[in-house]
């Protein structure tokens, strides 16, 4: 029995993945849960897959929080991703937090819970189509901080509130603003953002 | 037997869906598809009610298939939607092309089968916490169309695409969009595009 995490802000998504999860069989145990319930349900249930969607919104900071939990629970646990293939900087953020699963929502496979057995095996999957986007992750000039930066101040967020999420001095934020500014090759901020959002950096 | 047809963009959320939907009990009937689909799956299956994400990619214009849809189809079909609270603007659209069912993605019934059946059944439904959204979407000084355009434009569609997404000119477009910038009150378009966006009205 491998006991799974399903992970999402958006509660009516947590229930239906955990509806596709529990009735693909008997030998998957699925949980689910929100940010805030994160902490406590990965110490408490031990999983061992987390299920997380690319496009939940703040998803650089959950990965973030998601990497946390994982080292604070006893015993880890493997990440599956849901992703897209025109978002190479999000699959490079999950790369970076070891994610061992990439299904791409968009059409991928038509088995996700084999996807999620397969990785508590401590095996690996990818879904084609978004193994060229990985490809192209590698070409990203920002990096992961920059990007996660980035797309916080794309959602609208301030200086301060980014420091505040990602557990940075406000200073080290304006930093990586500057750096994300200047390595995207944009005039001022609003600009970078336009060019990393049309590259699917963020 | 009740017919429901789900419309979504990404593939995994139409059959995280319709698991949910379809385990649920054996009174649904339940089919869905993508938005180029849309025409020929109303025609060929006349779905009584749709589901529909409102925060689908692009949903302003996947409402407006989804009226034209309903209206080809010999017996019309209701309409279900799935909202937030915080995007007054949206659920505003949907009232427009004559939603019927109003869940709240973020926690809103445990039961969307139930409101499925419901509004199959002639009836209306709105979780509490929409419906102060759609009191505030009275509020909005923009029209549908405006609102629409806006949408579009922020997801940095040009005059062009919106143009032809919408089946408008590229005139109606920039007129459309300079009485956004006016009655929004902001200094030009991306400013518009942010003071929308802070407001939840696109």
């Amino acid at each position: 029995m491998t006991t799974v995490l399903v992970v999402h802000d958006v509660v009516l998504w947590r229930k239906a993945l955990r509806c596709l999860l529990h009735h693909a069989g008997d030998s998957l145990n699925v949980l689910s849960c929100g940010r805030e319930e994160l902490r406590r349900a990965a110490c408490d249930e031990r999983p061992e897959v987390y299920v997380l969607d690319l496009d939940c919104p703040g998803s650089p900071s959950l990965l973030e929080e998601l990497g946390a939990a994982r080292r604070s629970a006893p015993d880890g646990g493997h990440l599956v991703v849901l992703g897209r293939g025109d978002r190479p900087g999000a699959l490079r953020t999950a790369a970076g937090a070891g994610a061992r699963g990439y299904v791409d929502k968009y059409g991928g496979t038509d088995d996700l819970p084999a996807v999620v057995r397969k990785v508590a095996d401590g095996g690996r999957y990818i879904d084609e189509s978004l193994a060229f986007g990985l490809l192209q992750a590698n070409e990203i000039p920002l990096s992961g901080r920059e990007l996660d930066v980035l797309s916080l101040a794309a959602q609208g967020d301030s200086v301060a509130c980014i420091a505040r999420r990602l557990n940075l001095t406000s200073g080290t934020v304006r930093n990586y603003l500057a750096a994300a500014v200047r390595k995207s090759g944009g005039r001022n901020r609003s600009h970078a953002i336009r060019l990393a959002n049309e590259a699917g950096w963020i």
